[in-house]
Parts: C-alpha cells; sequence; structure tokens
C-alpha cells in the first residue's frame, strides 16, 4: 500500500495548477473520464437501469415486490447483462472488471433488483465459478446463468456473520455411501439473511466445516440442493425473514439442514477434495492461508457495493444540487426575490464536501475495479496482489458505503419534506443502502483487517533493524509525544509554522503538502499503535488481548486515516488525466476540497502533534469556505458530469419542477404589481405614516 | 441563556465526587429522577403504548395503515390520553407539561400514531385553542378532542415550509358579505404535506395573509372546512403525497382554494381581528412581533418532538446494548469463548457517547418541558419567558432529532444483519423519525435562529459600551487571533498548560473544567462572528448579506455549541438531583463521557485558540477510553433505567434470544467434547505432526 503512495509522489508537480476563475467545465469530457475502463459496458447498463420495466414503484408490498424483482431478473438474463463473468466455455466473457462495473450501476433501477443478481450471479454463481471445477461448471452453471436454477450463497450464520471461520455448519464425509451429510446442530447454526432463502432457492453453496475421517478441515463450500416444486426436499427447512428495513425485493430468509446428504462430488473442490476413501487433500498447506484464499475469491461482492455506493451518491447529489439551485427560501440581500438554497454558504459546506467525496470514492473504485480485474483476469495474480486487493476493497467499501448513506440523508434534509417524498427516491434509495453497510463484511470489522495489514507492513519496514531499534523506536513514542520518529515528520515540519495567512493558503493548495499531511497522520498513527502493541508481546493470551484491545480505536481510527488518503490519491491521479484545462482547474478545487475536508475534520491530531501551527490552522475554514464559493457555480455542471438522466434519477424535484413553480409564482407577483391591485404591506403602510407623522411636525 | 450558565455555576462544587469503582446503580431510583415532574402521566402514556391494538405490524400497506392508525386515535380518544392541554371549560386540565409529557412516549407504540394524534390535537387543536377565543374553543374543540371532526394544520406550502412568513395563500376580507376568500393563487402556494390531507381531514387552520381594506396584515390562521361526507366542498382540491420515507401511518396532502368563502368569524382573531366594516385591529401593533407572537404559540411540537426522540434513542440503546452483552463474536483472550460485544472498546465508543449523549438530551427534555409548562400555565410568562422557550426549544429540538437519527443508525450498525430486520424496530422507527429533522422547524433554519438570539445577547453586553469599546474589541479579534478578550479566557488559562498526565485527567473531570471549556467555546465563537458582522453595518442590504453569509456556517457552530452546553448544563443539574452514591457515581462518569466527546470532537477549536495544551489534547482520548471501561459494566442497568419493557421494545434481540442460542451452542459444543466424538482441527493435527517429527530428530 505504501508503495502506490510514493510512485504516484514522483507524478505530480508540486504547484502544477494556477487558479483561474473563468475556468469551465467540459461536462462530457469529464463524464468520459468518469466512466473509466468499461465505459461502454457502463453505458449499456445505465440504457437498461433506465428502462421502467426495471423500476419498482413505491408502496408494492414486500411479497409484490419480490414477485417484480424475480420477473426483471429474467429482463437481465435476456439482455445478457449478467453473464460477463462466467467463462468462454459456458457462454461468459470472462470480463470480470466489465461485468462488475455493468453490475454496479443496476443500483440506479432498483437495489433489490442489484443485490438479488449479485446473489445469482455475483455470490451464487461466482462461488462455483471460483471454488468449484469445470465439471461443476459445466454442470451447474448454464442453470445459474439461465435462472433455472435460482440459488442462495449461504454462509452466514444467525450466530456468526463477518466472523466466518466461526460458523457452526458441519458437512460430515460417509466413507460407506460417498456422502457428505450437512447438519446445522443448533439454532444459532442456522444459515440467515440468505437471499432466495425464503421462497426461490433452489439450490445452494453452504459453507460448513469439512470434517473426514474425524478431522475437522475448516469452512469449505458445498453445492446442496434445497427445493423442488413441491417445496424443501427432506431434511431442509427454514423460515422467512420477513419485512426488512429496505432490499424487500428480496427474499431473505434462514435455512437449516438435518442429515441432509449430497454427493462426494457436491463438494466445490478446487482448494480441497475428499478422496472417496475420505482423504482430504489440498494444494494450499496451512488451513489459515487455505480459508482466507476461499474466501478471498468471494471480494467481487465488495468491489460491486464500492460501485453502487459511489453511483448511489452521485444520483442523490444531482438531484439535491439541482433543487438547491432553483429553490428559493428566504430574503437575504434583496426584498423581492429569495436566495437560491446553493448560495447559502451552510448549504453549500452541507453540499459541496460531499460532493468533493464522492468525486474521490469515484476515482478510487475505478483503481479498485482495474486491480480487481487485474487478479481474476490473471494479468496481475500473485498472493500479494490478491493481498492488496482485499486490503483496498475493505477499505474503499467501508468509506463509500457509509458515505453513501451519510450522502443520501444529507441530500434528504437539504431537500426537507420533498426529500421524505418516495417520489423523490432518497428515503427508499438510503433504507435500502443501509445494510451495505454491514453485509459483504462488517465495515468496522473490514477496517479492523485493513488496520492489521497497515501493522504488519510497518513490522517488515523493521525485519532487518536489530531489537534495539524497535525498542529505541517505542520507547520514542512513550516518552516524547510530540516528536516522531518517521521519515515524513521532517517533511511537515518545513511548512508547518512560517508565513502568512496566504502564505498558509498557498501551502494548503499545494498537493504536496495535503498528501504529506494525510500521509504523515497514517504513518504516526500505524507507529503509535505498533509501539504500544509491543507491549503485549510475551505476554499471556487474555492480556494480550487486553492490551489490543485498548488499542482498537486507535486501530480503526488508522485504518480510516488509510483509506482516505487512497481516496486522495486516486483523485490526485485522477486529475492528471483530465486534459481539458477548465475541467482540471475546477477539479482541482473539488480535489483541494477534499483534502482539506479530511485535514480539517482531523484538525485536532494535526494540531496536538504539532504538525500544523495554531496559525495556520485558523486560515483552514476560511480557506475551505473560499473554495465552496469557487466551486458553487460548477456545482451543476459536476454533477451533470455523473451523466445520470431523468430516466435514471426518477425524482420530481430533479426534474425541473421547482424552477417552474417558482417562475410562475414570480410572475404572478409580477402581474399583481402590474396590474396596481397587490395589497400593500401592513409594515410599508407603518412606514409611511411615521413619515407622515415625523412631516407634520 | 448566560443567565443559566452562571446561576448554575455556583450550585456544583469544584469536586464533589471520587471515584469508587465499586460503585452500582439503583436502577429504580434512577429511573424515577428520568420520569421528572410528569412521572405518573408518562407512565400511564408507557401503559397505553404498551398495549397491542397500539401497535402496527410490519409490512402494512400505506392505506393499511393510514386506516389503522385512524382506529388507534380513537383509542387515545376513549382513554382520554390526548385531552389534557385543553380547557376545564371543555373537558380538558390545563395541563400542558402533562400533556406534552404523555405524547412524546406515544412514539414508542408507534411514531405514526404519535404524529398523527400531534396533528389533530397538537397542532390543529392547539392552533383553535392559542389563536381562537373562547366561542371558537366551545364551537369546535368537543368535536377536535372527540375526533367528530379530524382536521388539518395547513400552514406549509410547497413554495415555502420553515419560511412561514413568505407562504403566499390569501384571505382577502369582502366587507359587503362579511366573509373572506381564500386563494391559493399558484402552485407553490398550494398546502402541502399536509397531515389529514389527502383523504380524513374535514376541516383545517389554514395559514394565510390577511387582506382586508388593500392591506396586507401579514400571515394569519382562518378557520375553513374542507370536506362533507361526499369528498371536498367546493373551491377546496387536492392530491395525496403518496408513499414517505416514513410514518407512513398518515395521509399527509395537498390542498389548494379556489375562492372558498369562510365566515369573518373564522379569523381565530386572538392576536388580530377584522371587524364587520373591514377595520383590521390588534393588541400587537409591530406585524414582525405579533407573527412571531403567533407562531410562537405553536412551539408545543417543538418541545414534543424533542422529548419523543429521547424516547427514540433510548429504546435503540437498550435493544442495542442488551444485544451487545449477550452477542459473542471472534475469539479474542480466549480459544473456546468468544468475547461479547459490549467488550470490545470500538463498540464501547460506538454506544457509549451515545447513551451519555442521550441521558444528556434526556435531562434537557425535562427542562424544556418544565419551562414549556411554565410559560403555558401561564405560572412565568413574560416576553422574556416566551423568548427563552423558544430559543431552547429550537436548540435541543435539532440536537435530539440528529441524535435519534444517529443512534438509530449506529445501533442498527452495530447489531448487523439483526439490525435490519423489521422485527427489531430500528429501521422503521429511523425511517419515521427521518423527518423530525426538518418538520417543524428545519433544524438549520432553527439553529440560525437560536444563532441570532445569542448574537442579540451578545450585543446587550455592550450596552453602555462606547463605540470605542467594541471597535477595539471587534479589532482585537482580527489582529490577534490567539488572545481574546472575554472574560472567560481568564478561567481556562488557568489550567490549559500544566501538569503531568495524572493532573490533566484529573482537571478534565473536574465538571468546572467542562464547563468553562465548553462556555468559552461558545461565547468565543459569538464574539467572532459578532465582529465580523460589524463590518456588515452601514452596507448595502446585499453586501451586508453577503457578510452575513459568509459567516452562516460560523454561526451555525456557534448555535450547536451553545445548545451542547445547556445539554451539559442540564445533565449536571440532573446529577445533583441524584441522591443514592453509587449511581451519582457512576452518572457522574456518563455526564464525564458526555463533556469530554463533545471536548474531544472540538479539539481542533481548543488547541487552535489556545485553550487546551497539545500535551493535555493528547491525555483526553485515553481518558475517555478509561471511562468507557468504568461505564462498560453498568452499561445495562443505565439502560434498564430508561424503563422500557419488552412491550415496548418489541424486538427480538432485546428480549434475551441471543443469549438463548449462545448457551445452547456452548452446551452442545461442551457435550460434544464431553462424548468423544468431536473432530479433529485440522491447525492441531498439523502441531501435532509438526512436534512429532521434531521428537523423531
Amino acid at each position: 500500500m505504501t508503495q502506490t503512495v510514493s510512485k504516484s509522489e514522483r507524478q505530480i508537480p508540486a504547484s502544477s495548477v494556477r487558479d483561474d476563475d473563468s475556468a469551465v467545465v467540459d461536462v462530457d469530457a469529464l463524464s468520459r473520464a468518469l466512466l473509466g475502463k468499461w465505459a461502454d459496458i457502463r453505458l449499456q447498463a445505465r440504457e437498461l437501469a433506465g428502462r421502467e420495466e426495471l423500476h419498482t414503484p413505491a408502496g408494492l408490498s414486500h411479497t409484490e415486490h419480490r414477485e417484480r424483482v424475480m420477473t426483471q431478473l429474467k429482463v437481465l438474463v435476456d439482455t445478457k447483462a449478467v453473464h460477463r463473468a462466467f467463462p468462454k466455455y459456458v457462454g461468459g466473457e470472462d470480463n470480470h472488471g466489465g461485468n462488475v462495473a455493468g453490475f454496479a450501476e443496476l443500483v440506479v433501477a432498483d437495489p433489490s433488483l442489484q443485490i438479488k443478481a449479485g446473489v445469482q450471479w455475483g455470490l451464487f454463481g461466482s462461488a462455483v465459478l471460483h471454488l468449484g471445477n469445470r465439471e461443476h461448471h459445466e454442470k451447474w452453471l448454464p442453470g445459474i446463468m439461465s435462472l433455472d436454477i435460482p440459488g442462495c450463497f449461504a454462509m452466514t450464520e444467525t450466530g456468526h456473520g463477518s466472523d466466518v471461520a466461526s460458523i457452526a455448519t458441519t458437512a460430515e464425509y460417509d466413507v460407506e455411501k460417498e456422502e457428505f451429510i450437512i447438519n446445522t446442530p443448533f439454532r444459532a447454526a442456522w444459515k440467515d439473511y440468505i437471499g432466495n432463502g425464503a421462497v426461490y432457492g433452489k439450490a445452494a453453496v453452504v459453507f460448513a466445516h469439512l470434517i473426514t475421517k474425524g478431522v475437522d478441515h475448516g469452512v469449505h463450500a458445498f453445492y446442496v440442493e434445497l427445493r423442488d416444486d413441491n417445496g424443501f426436499l427432506p431434511g431442509v427447512g427454514g423460515e422467512d425473514d420477513g419485512v426488512k428495513g429496505g432490499l424487500n425485493g428480496i427474499d431473505n430468509g434462514r435455512l437449516h439442514f438435518s442429515n441432509v446428504r449430497i454427493p462426494r462430488t457436491n463438494l466445490l473442490n478446487k482448494y480441497g477434495d475428499v478422496a472417496a476413501d475420505g482423504t482430504y487433500t489440498s494444494s494450499i498447506e496451512s488451513p489459515g492461508r487455505r480459508f482466507f484464499t476461499m474466501i478471498g475469491t468471494l471480494v467481487q461482492g465488495r468491489v460491486s457495493l464500492d460501485g453502487a455506493a459511489v453511483a448511489a451518491s452521485k444520483m442523490a447529489l444531482k438531484t439535491a444540487i439541482q433543487y438547491g439551485t432553483e429553490r428559493r427560501q428566504f430574503n437575504g440581500a434583496s426584498d423581492i426575490k429569495e436566495e437560491v438554497l446553493m448560495d447559502y454558504q451552510q448549504h453549500q459546506r452541507r453540499l459541496l464536501p460531499r460532493l468533493a467525496t464522492t468525486f474521490a470514492a469515484s476515482f478510487a473504485h475505478d483503481e479498485l475495479l482495474q486491480k480487481f480485474d487485474d487478479v481474476f483476469s490473471g494479468a496481475h495474480d500473485t498472493d500479494e496482489d490478491r493481498q492488496d486487493l482485499e486490503t483496498l476493497a475493505a477499505a474503499l467499501k467501508s468509506l463509500s458505503t457509509w458515505h453513501a448513506l451519510d450522502t443520501l440523508q444529507e441530500c434528504r434534509e437539504a431537500t426537507g419534506g420533498a426529500g421524505f417524498l418516495s417520489e423523490n427516491r432518497f428515503t427508499a434509495l438510503r433504507a435500502d443502502l443501509d445494510i451495505y453497510a454491514t453485509f459483504e463484511g462488517d465495515n468496522t470489522v473490514l477496517l479492523q483487517l485493513v488496520a492489521k495489514r497497515l501493522l504488519a507492513d510497518y513490522a517488515k519496514e523493521f525485519v532487518g533493524a536489530d531489537f534495539g531499534v524497535l525498542a529505541r523506536y517505542a520507547v520514542g513514542q512513550a516518552t516524547d509525544r510530540t516528536v516522531h520518529r518517521t521519515g515524513l515528520r521532517q517533511i511537515v515540519q518545513a511548512f508547518a509554522d512560517t508565513g502568512s495567512e496566504k502564505k498558509s493558503a498557498v501551502a494548503l493548495r499545494d498537493p504536496k503538502t495535503q498528501r504529506d499531511l494525510l500521509t504523515d497522520r497514517v504513518g504516526t498513527m500505524v507507529a503509535e499503535v505498533a509501539g504500544a502493541l509491543k507491549a503485549a508481546r510475551g505476554l499471556p493470551k487474555d492480556k494480550g488481548a487486553a492490551v489490543f484491545n485498548a488499542n482498537q480505536h486507535a486501530l480503526i481510527q488508522a485504518a480510516h486515516a488509510h483509506a482516505e488518503l487512497l481516496q486522495w490519491e486516486a483523485f490526485t491521479r485522477g486529475l492528471e488525466r483530465i486534459e481539458d484545462a477548465g475541467t482540471r482547474q475546477v477539479m482541482t478545487w473539488v480535489r483541494d476540497l477534499f483534502g482539506l475536508s479530511l485535514i480539517e475534520k482531523n484538525l485536532g491530531w494535526y494540531l496536538m502533534n504539532g504538525r500544523l501551527s495554531a496559525q495556520r490552522a485558523r486560515t483552514l475554514g476560511p480557506y475551505i469556505n473560499r473554495l465552496l464559493a469557487k466551486i458553487r457555480p460548477h456545482a451543476v455542471d459536476l454533477v451533470d458530469s455523473f451523466g445520470y438522466g431523468p430516466e435514471h434519477l426518477r425524482s420530481a424535484i430533479a426534474s425541473g419542477a421547482e424552477k417552474a413553480r417558482q417562475d410562475e409564482a414570480m410572475e404572478y407577483q409580477r402581474l399583481l404589481r402590474a396590474s396596481g391591485a397587490a395589497p400593500l404591506d401592513e409594515k410599508i403602510l407603518i412606514q409611511r405614516k411615521k413619515q407622515a407623522a415625523k412631516a407634520k411636525r
């Protein structure tokens, strides 16, 4: 991860952009830049997502919604919108990046449709693809692709979600009958929240501990038939999860298994197999690494959610910003004409930093998608590539899904009562996306994974250093908390305390300053936690765990900071690819707004650790306010570059309806005044009386 | 407002509480303290809210939900749960505080039920009560109370919400027929989001500009009949707002009026009347003050929402914290038993500060309710009392409604997939409460009102000072941004830079330190903005507005800080009333957690302005972490003190279901191990093989 940082550092001249207040955004060019590598597929998917047959009117019952989405899935099959990742030998395209690019756009039609498609082809189908062998592929993938076999991805249990290694379902090998026996031995082991589980699923990939010859070889995946046309097969049972906070087009349910027998060959055996005689073999010796390799093949879910969250944020901001430039409220400068909302500083503060973060998340998603394609196409598929991909996906999915919820909510509130009506779509999108923050890996758990990777990388830097160095480092942390010994410290120190307010502002917009500040924070936080954790070495397990726990919050904060840095880096690299000068100018302000908002959010840290002087810190807020005013005139161009049309937004207030109403009202008032029939305001009457009384005296 | 601060400052000894780690919470005593003055009414309302007939199952269509809530309202009538605020001469109790206390608890049954009751009795009925005369009361209140007249509060228009003064509906007096003619002259003037508007409303209090003799006397309220059994009356029309993000038990709709004639006496004429000959009279000469007086009588809505938001936060935290002490996930200290979620530092960080804020909001609501009762009972009803009440209501409603949304969301995420199921109630409560942030006054607009009051108070402090003092102050702000001249500066300076880490922590838990830091921030921010705004004096209106706008964000931040201080003060006063030593000890930690979390959130400000030294700032995070660990063992007692039982929570995971599942799973594993049939973990097998190979060598 750290390599990424230093690589791009060389690419950007320290001060490449001059301010040009007459800059104009080339909306089409920016649009193209945002579409990324798989632009054509993305546009095809948007065309599809704009079709009415894939939309769902508000107010359907959850059973009606489920039926509608099931029908819509068939449209996806017919238009071959969801087969791109599958192998050519079953009719796919072996196109992993393109597949996810198209899939992420489906959120625009209806998140239920997207996630139901994700369950069928992204999870159920992908598990057969990535964990099974060619025989499995040829046997089951055609039915999965055509939807003849609606299926489930039965991993999560009521008792264990993100902690997959601890699930309790078992698959025990019976050597006599050459079968596995699937059991969920107690209530907590029931598979839960399983899409297609309540009604439609005919088969499932079931995750269970593989037991053969008395040994538990850890979690493996098994293909299990669930239902025929008459309902559950013998030994299989379950119940409906019922109505949910969102995604009610999907029939989530619980499944339980009692001595359900499946053929030995239904084990998806790519990473671990059982011979007829019960002998277990695997190409990966370490059970831990084997587990993470199997789970790692499913990273696509996180990549997809990251993309979908970015798309939803874009839709919300287009609607809220469009409305904000039409809606007028409260007399400010004028007695007659009210201000448009977007001209209020607070409205800018609410929407524009979120717009900046959305661009950052969009560029970062693009890089994630490229990395994903590199790994799954085999172009760059080392162990390290896979680890990088997993860390990147965990980091970006966490931030972008939280960001989408935050943005949808802010846009809802920024559009007032109108934002609360289903016809303007914020509330349903938010309700649907809510679960994105905890499924496919709980965001907090994912950030902890990222943090562990950062700690591991940090430890590697000290390989070769003798213990003395490490110890001194830790001691340094403890005794002198304002002087840090990371290499970055020196870079930052150089601009910490000099110059006038104007000079400070110039320094803050220097991308090198922003990068140094963001990078330094990650590095220092990781080093501090690493130092604290060294104390846990050699302690008994419970005491070691207590030390770790005492640093958990700091660790997760470090991961968060790292993920933000990754977004900032991606934005900055994205900026370099923009050729039109005006667009690049405006987008540079947007990138600066993103970077400086991050620094403002963590200002306490920067000051507490001597990274910014108090004087410079005081220039930050005013400078951000000036950036907002600069970006404001381009706000509509910026959201237009997202490329979503009325068929995607389907929001009454994104359509110009508010402007039409305002125009009608103003024209009415104008005509009334012109006719001389307008009543006199009592306030003016009072003023006139006072003046008359004064004149009399 | 500043008076409140200095008054209570005298009441608290600087260091009244010693740490006692063996402290125990007396749940019943704390419960009683939280019930406040109208404990009996609150308990009656909770009994009612626990009845199944007032609950609504998930998955109803919006039309079914509307019908159900309409039926439930009749239960409220029959149990006399909603008549307390009305005058004795129509069968009420003249009990304003008690009425709101009981009303706020209805959110526990179903927010739709609460808000529908609020529309009927709290808005429609209250408008007739507070804006009409005794004749109006006797004519309409009985039917309103009995629900014979389901009615609307028709204030908001599509074009104008929180900006009530700018609505465009007119009521023009026709002297010949002695009637008012109501018109909504264009689409933006339609009444919108009106509860009871789509289906059930038979009458409405319509807010419109009163025009007589060619003069517009500003917004007044008129009683207008809407429908008979055959539907809309002539000239009245409207449409359904349709499905919403929440509160779908209420039939919100749009209403428009075309030359609808009503008798002159349907003007609710308490603050302004029109004689038969068209002469306008009012007891309040200034049109501005008259408007704010009329609107001010409706403050009850904000007080109620504040209480409801606190109740919803309490329910959410009870469920999430209960679950957090039962749910086990990931092996930390032990190989066999997983940790309960509440023992993870990050889980504590997510839930306990929100618990602390909920207590603060609860105590603050109690004071607001008392203030509300003082004004409306007439016990303390000066102009200043009314202004204080309005400012307090605006400040607290904003913070508590945002807090409820934030808390419901964090609790949803902290309970993972289970939290997303409707059966655990977080998602529907959050969806319903979403609109609380923008109705009865948009939170951002309300905070701006608070800020303007702070600026006015600040200006008053300088009454008598010559302009030279004021100018010097402003110059001081501009030239020396680290030395501030408020009186508070000296207090804070005294503890900013001295002492060891331990001493720092001791200082931080001193309530005087917390108060000084919080107070200083409000005072300084207000002074800074006031200084900046002085520059706008004498400028042309547009330029003055631009200066104001450039300070809008800072102004709203100041109001936010002020509202937090009010909560902290109320918590601290509430603490004094707790007599049990153990309870007081634990609640002191909780108050400290609240206060220090506020300071941590704004650490950048404190450092930037020299109010905390970097060294002390570094002790803050670790000290908060220690507080979390101290409070953790009392978490369940604290949420139990909220007093909500299973009939209120109605959440599967608040019921101990998770503990039963965990116990069953552990017992199964224990028996399996005891039987000798447990499979051997491959990891252990590998270890044994390695050891055997080693032994061979």
